[in-house]
C-alpha cells in the first residue's frame, strides 16, 4: 500500500519539470531546501501531531500549544537553527502561538524604537526568552485610529517613573495574543502626557508578571479575551486584556530613538528621521502578503487534488462518473484561485526586494519613495489577504459537502486566516490610504513630479487616455503588452474619474468621504495592476526547467484575464475595452483552463506541502479520500460509545413516552 | 440600569411605524404574535441558554442539545402548541438537533411517499415520536447526483424481504443528520433490484436500533462522521455514516406511493404522477428562501446595532468618534445587505404563494406551470443562500475585530448557516438546472409556446432586445417600470447570447458544458430580476403604517441599484444601459444611503429579535457593548485559573533556560 498514488495518472499528464517549479515557488533552490527540511522535520515529529486538533477543549487545546511551542524551542536549541530556519520550523508546525508575537512584534519593536542601551538591556534577554514580551496597542475601544488610544503614561519627575494608567473601559488593552496567559512583559502603546502636555502614543516597555510564579504585578489586571472564530483555529493564542491601575515603571523603559523625555520631563524628538517607522511597516506587510501566498495555495492544493478525487454525474454505460476537475464550471472557479496564488506569490517576491531597496535609501536619507512604497504595500497587503480569505472559504465549497468537515483542513484554514483581513491595518482603511494617495499623484500630474515607482504610469496620463485596445482576436490577448495597457488605463482612467468628481465638492474631505466606495474600486484596480505587471515583470527573467515558464505564461494569462471578465464593467464603462473585446477575452481564459488541467496537480504538487502541513483528508497526496475519511470518523469523541452520553435522561424518555415526567 | 439604552437616540432618528413594519416582516399580525410569543418563551428559559455553547466539548455540547430537545418537546406537549408553533419554537431554540430531520425530512417523505396503508402504520408513531427517523440519501461518494447511489435493496421472494446492502465503501450513508447516535429510522434510498433488473433509487423504511436499549440492530454499522465547522454550530448534529450488511426488511417497508414491487416480486408504477415529487421540492425550497432573510437579518442585525456603537476617527476637538455606520463604505457594504433581507423575505412569502398555487394545480392535475416553479424555486434557493452566506461573512467583516470574537455571535452563524449552500441540492448544480431551461424556454419562443410564471417576461423578446434605458438623471433610476426593464432586457439578452453561442456547437450538451460559466451567470441575472420584480409587486399592495411603504420603497431601489452597480459589466455590455446611465445609478445609489442612515437601527429592530436569539454582544439591544465584552471574557475556560495549565511543564522552563533538560 506503500506505493498507493490515486493521483499518479493525473502526475504523469504534466508538461513540466516539476522540481524547477518548486524552486520557482520557493523563490531560491536554496530556500527550497531549508523549507523542505524544516517542513519534514516537524512533521515527522509526534509532539507536534494536529489531527485531533479540532476536537480538544480550549484548555486543552492552549496547553498543546505551549507544549508545542517549548519542543520547538527545545529543538531550535539543540539542532542551533538559524534565524530563518527557526522561523520556518515555527510556521510549519501551523499552530498561532506566543512565540509569533514574541519574535514577531515585542523583539522588533524593541529593536525599531529602542536606543542602543535598550537593546543592550532587553534583546539579550529576549533572545534567550528570559522574557517573553507581546505588543499591546489595540484597546476595547479603539483599533484602526492608533492616535485615538486612551491608555496613560504620565511622567512623574518626583520618582523619575512613568505612570501607566488605563483611564476608561474602553482604553482596556484588548487582543494583543500572548498576553492573556502567557507574556512576561509587554511593549504598551500610551499617550505621552508631561506636565498638562499630552504629546500622542508612544511605546513603553512594562513588566505585566512576576518572574518567579507567573502572577501578575500589582496595579495588573489581566486575563483572555475568550472564544474566537472556530474550532482550533486562533484559539491556541491568548488574545488578552490588560488593565493598568496607575502602574509604574522607570523613566528609561519609554522607546526613545525617536523621542525622548528627559530626567526633568521635558519632550525631545530626536534627529532619527519619524519616516524609519515606515520601513517596518513596509517589512510586515511583505511578510504578510507572502503568507497569503502560502495560505491560498494550501487552499488550491486541498480542492485541487480533491477535485481530482471526487466524480460527480456523466457517468456513461455504467463507467466511472467525471472527476468534477473536468467541469468548466469547477474550473471557472479554481483555476483563478492557482493562478492567483502564483501570482501573489511573485509580487510577494517583488516586495522582499522592495524593502531592501527602500532599507537602502533610508539610510542614505533618500524619503523620496517612501510614500509610493508604503501605499503600495498598504494596497498589496489589502487586497491579497482579501482575495485569499475568500478563496479558502471558495476552495472550502469547491469541495462540495465534505468540505465543510473539519479534517478537510479547510474550516480551521479560514479561520485561522480572517484575522488577516484586521490585523496590522484593515483592509478597507488602507484601501483608502491607497485612494488618497492616487488622488494626490493625480493632483501633481500637472506640476511635473513625475510619479515614481508602481505608479510610473501614471505619467503616461496623455497615453492611457487615448490608447485603444487592439484585440481582434480571442488570442490577441494572450499578448502581455495588450493586457498590461488595459489594466493601466483602466486603473488610471478610473482613478481620473475620482478626481474628476472630487473636484466638484467645494470641502475636498467631504468629497474623499461621499465618494470614498468609489475609491476603493479605483484602489483595487491599482493593486490589481501592480500584481500584473509584476508578474509579467517575473516572466521577462531567465526561468529554467521543461515547460516552467510556459505553465507560468498561462496562469498569469488566466491571472489577468478572469479579474478582466470579473471586473468587465470598469473596463467597459471606461471604454479601454469593447464589450466585443470582452467577450473574447473570455472566449480565451476558457481555452486556457483547458491547458492548466492537465497540469493541475503538479501544478499544487510544486508547492511542495506535507500532508502534515496540509491537515486535509482531502488533499493528502496519495489521494485515498474515502477510506481516510471513513477511518477519521470514529475518532470523533461521539463515536467512544455506541449508545450516546444523555440517551437515558433526554431520547428514551421521549420514545417511551414519559416525557411528561421525565426530569430535564 | 433597567432603562439603559445606548441606541435610544438612534431609535428616535425613524422616520416609520415600527410596529407596523414589523408585521409586515412577520408576514401578518398573526405570524407577528405567534412568533414574538415562541420567540420569548424560549428566550426565558434557562434550559435553552446557549451563551456557552461554544466553549462545550463536543460531547457536552451533543447532550445539551439531546436535553434542548427533549425540553422543547415537553413544552410542546404541556402548552399543547399547534405544529405551527412547535416548528417556530424549535427554530427559536436555534440548535440543529435531530428533530429536524424527524419532522422536516423522515415525516414529509413517508407523507408523500408512503401508501395510505404506510401513512396509517407509520406517522402515528412518528407524530408521537415513538419512533425517530432520519432521512439517508447521500453517500460518501455520491450526494448531487441522486442516481448514481450504490445502496441496494434487492427483493428476495423467497422470504417476501428486501436485502439492503452497501456493496463498497463509497455506497456507505454519509451526512444524514440525526442519523449518527439518535434515530432509530430511517427513510433509505437504494437502488430497487428485482430478478437481474435496476429499477433506480427508491425509498425503504428501514429500522437501525433497538427501541430498547437503543443498540444498533444486526448487520447495521452506524456512528457519527465527525466534527465540522466552527465551534458550536452544527457539532449540536449528529450528521451520521451507516452501513448495511445483508440487512432484511418486509416488503411492505418500501416507500411505495409511486411504485410498487408485487409479492411475486414484479415492479409496478402506479398511476399517481411522479410530478408530485416537485410539490415538495418547492415547497422545501421555498423554507430555504424564507430561512435565508432570518439568517441574513440576524448577520444584518448585528452589524447594523454595532456600527452605531463603533466609534473611530474623525474626532474634532476631543470629541467623540465617528460613528462607524456614518461612514460611506460602510453603508455601501451594509446597506444592501439590509435591503436583501427585506428583499428575500418578500420573495419567500411570494413563494408560499407559489407552493399553494402549484398544490392546487397538481390536485387539479395541470402540470404545466410545474418545470417553471421547479426551475424558479431552484434558482432562488441558490441565489438567495449563497448571497446570505457571504454576506453573513460580510457583517462579520463589517465588526471590525471584534466580529472575530465567538461572543459576536456571527461565527457560529456563518458556521451554521453555509452548509445551506449544499443541501437540498447545490447552488452551482441548481443554477445549471435554472440556466437549462432558460435555454428550453428560450428555445421555444418562435414556436408560439407562450413562457410562464416567472419566464413571462421572454414573451416580450422583441421589445427587450431593442428597448434603450430612458434615464438622464440619477432619480430617473427611482421608477420601479425604468429598474424593472433594465433587469429584464440585461436577463433576456444574457440568455440570448448564451442560446447564441450554444448554437455554435455540433453537440449541445458538448455546448452546454463549455459555456456553463456564461449559463451561470445568465441564470443570476433571471433570479435576481424575480427577487426585483417581487419586491416591486410587494410595494403595490395597499402598505399601511405612517412611512413603512416609504422605507420599503427605499429599500427596494437600494436592492436593485446596488445589484446593478455590482453587475455594471452585464448591463452595460448588453447596452441595457450606458456608461453614463450606470454612473447615474451609483449617484442615486449613494443618495439613498443617506436616505436609510437615520432608519437603519430601527429597520433592524422591526426584525424583532431577542437577545437571546441573536446570539451577540454586539447586536444586544441596548448597545451595552463594551460592558458586555468585557464581562463575557472572563467567562471562558482560559481565565478560571490565573497561572494557566501548562506553566509549569512548558513556560518556566524556557523562562528559566532549563529547556535543553526539560522533559516535555
Amino acid at each position: 500500500m506503500e506505493a498507493l498514488d490515486y493521483h499518479a495518472e493525473e502526475r504523469r499528464k504534466a508538461e513540466f519539470d516539476l522540481e524547477e517549479m518548486k524552486i520557482v515557488w520557493a523563490g531560491s533552490r536554496q530556500n527550497y531546501e531549508i523549507s523542505d527540511r524544516m517542513a519534514r522535520l516537524v512533521a515527522s515529529d509526534p509532539v507536534f501531531r494536529k489531527d485531533n486538533r479540532t476536537m480538544l477543549s480550549r484548555k486543552d487545546l492552549f496547553k498543546d500549544t505551549l507544549r508545542k511551542a517549548a519542543h520547538a524551542w527545545k529543538r531550535i536549541i539543540e539542532l542551533r537553527l538559524s534565524e530563518e530556519e527557526a522561523h520556518m520550523l515555527r510556521s510549519y508546525v501551523d499552530q498561532p502561538a506566543f512565540t509569533d508575537l514574541h519574535w514577531g512584534m515585542f523583539i522588533p519593536a524593541i529593536k525599531g524604537q529602542g536606543t542602543e542601551e535598550q537593546h543592550e538591556k532587553w534583546l539579550p534577554m529576549a533572545y534567550k526568552m528570559q522574557i517573553i514580551g507581546c505588543y499591546a496597542q489595540t484597546e476595547l475601544g479603539h483599533g484602526s485610529n492608533v492616535q485615538g488610544l486612551e491608555t496613560t503614561a504620565t511622567f512623574d519627575p518626583q520618582t523619575d517613573e512613568f505612570v501607566i494608567h488605563s483611564p476608561t473601559l474602553t482604553s482596556s488593552k484588548w487582543w494583543p495574543g500572548g498576553l492573556g496567559k502567557v507574556s512576561t512583559h509587554a511593549v504598551v502603546y500610551a499617550r505621552l502626557i508631561t506636565g498638562a502636555q499630552d504629546h500622542g502614543v508612544h511605546g513603553f516597555i512594562v513588566q505585566l508578571r512576576s518572574l518567579d510564579d507567573h502572577s501578575p504585578l500589582p496595579g495588573i489586571t489581566v486575563g483572555d479575551i475568550g472564544m474566537k472564530f472556530g474550532s482550533g483555529a486562533y484559539n491556541s493564542m491568548d488574545n488578552g486584556l490588560l488593565r493598568f491601575d496607575h502602574v509604574r515603571i522607570p523613566r528609561n523603559q519609554m522607546l526613545m530613538r525617536v523621542s525622548q523625555v528627559t530626567r526633568e520631563g521635558k519632550f525631545v524628538q530626536s534627529d532619527v528621521p519619524r519616516q524609519l517607522v515606515y520601513g517596518t511597516m513596509v517589512y510586515v506587510r511583505q511578510t504578510i502578503v507572502s503568507d497569503a501566498s502560502c495560505a491560498l495555495a494550501r487552499a488550491v492544493c486541498i480542492a485541487t487534488r480533491y477535485s481530482a478525487v471526487r466524480r460527480q454525474f456523466g457517468s456513461q454505460n455504467g463507467g466511472p462518473e467525471t472527476q468534477v476537475i473536468d467541469y468548466k464550471t469547477q474550473q471557472s472557479r479554481l483555476f483563478p484561485l492557482l493562478a492567483s496564488a502564483y501570482a501573489f506569490r511573485f509580487v510577494g517576491e517583488w516586495l522582499k526586494w522592495l524593502y531592501t531597496d527602500v532599507t537602502q535609501r533610508l539610510q542614505a536619507n533618500d524619503f523620496s519613495t517612501l510614500p509610493e512604497a508604503h501605499a503600495c504595500t498598504a494596497g498589496l497587503k489589502s487586497m491579497t489577504t482579501s482575495v485569499t480569505a475568500d478563496a479558502i472559504e471558495e476552495c472550502r465549497k469547491l469541495c462540495g459537502g465534505h468540505g465543510y468537515l473539519s479534517n478537510s483542513g479547510l474550516p480551521e484554514l479560514f479561520a485561522v486566516y480572517i484575522p488577516t483581513c484586521t490585523y496590522e491595518g484593515d483592509n478597507v482603511v488602507l484601501l483608502l490610504q491607497v485612494a488618497r494617495f492616487l488622488m494626490k499623484t493625480v493632483s501633481q500630474l500637472g506640476s511635473g513630479k513625475k510619479p515614481v515607482g508602481t505608479t510610473a504610469y501614471m505619467g503616461r496620463a496623455e497615453h492611457l487616455m487615448q490608447c485603444h485596445c487592439e484585440v481582434e482576436r480571442a488570442a490577441d490577448w494572450l499578448k502581455p503588452s495588450v493586457i498590461l495597457e488595459a489594466f493601466e488605463a483602466r486603473a488610471f482612467r478610473m482613478s481620473i474619474a475620482c478626481a474628476k468628481n472630487l473636484s466638484k465638492f467645494s470641502n475636498p474631505e467631504d468629497g474623499f468621504s461621499e465618494l470614498s466606495p468609489d475609491l476603493l474600486e479605483a484602489a483595487i484596480a491599482h493593486c490589481q495592476l501592480i500584481v500584473v505587471s509584476k508578474y509579467i515583470e517575473k516572466l521577462q527573467q531567465d526561468i529554467p526547467g521543461k515547460g516552467v515558464k510556459r505553465q507560468l505564461e498561462i496562469l498569469c494569462n488566466v491571472y489577468a484575464l478572469h479579474l478582466l471578465h470579473k471586473h468587465l464593467g470598469d473596463f467597459v464603462t471606461t471604454s479601454c475595452i469593447t464589450p466585443k473585446q470582452g467577450a473574447l477575452a473570455n472566449e480565451q481564459l476558457r481555452l486556457l483552463y483547458s491547458q492548466v488541467r492537465p497540469n493541475a496537480i503538479t501544478l499544487v504538487d510544486a508547492f511542495n506541502y506535507t500532508d502534515h502541513y496540509l491537515g486535509s483528508v482531502l488533499g493528502c497526496y496519495n489521494g485515498n479520500v474515502y477510506q481516510r475519511l471513513y477511518e477519521e470518523a470514529w475518532k470523533d469523541p461521539l463515536n467512544d460509545t455506541v449508545v450516546p452520553d444523555g440517551y437515558l435522561e433526554y431520547v428514551w424518555p421521549i420514545l417511551k413516552q414519559h416525557i411528561r415526567t421525565a426530569r430535564l
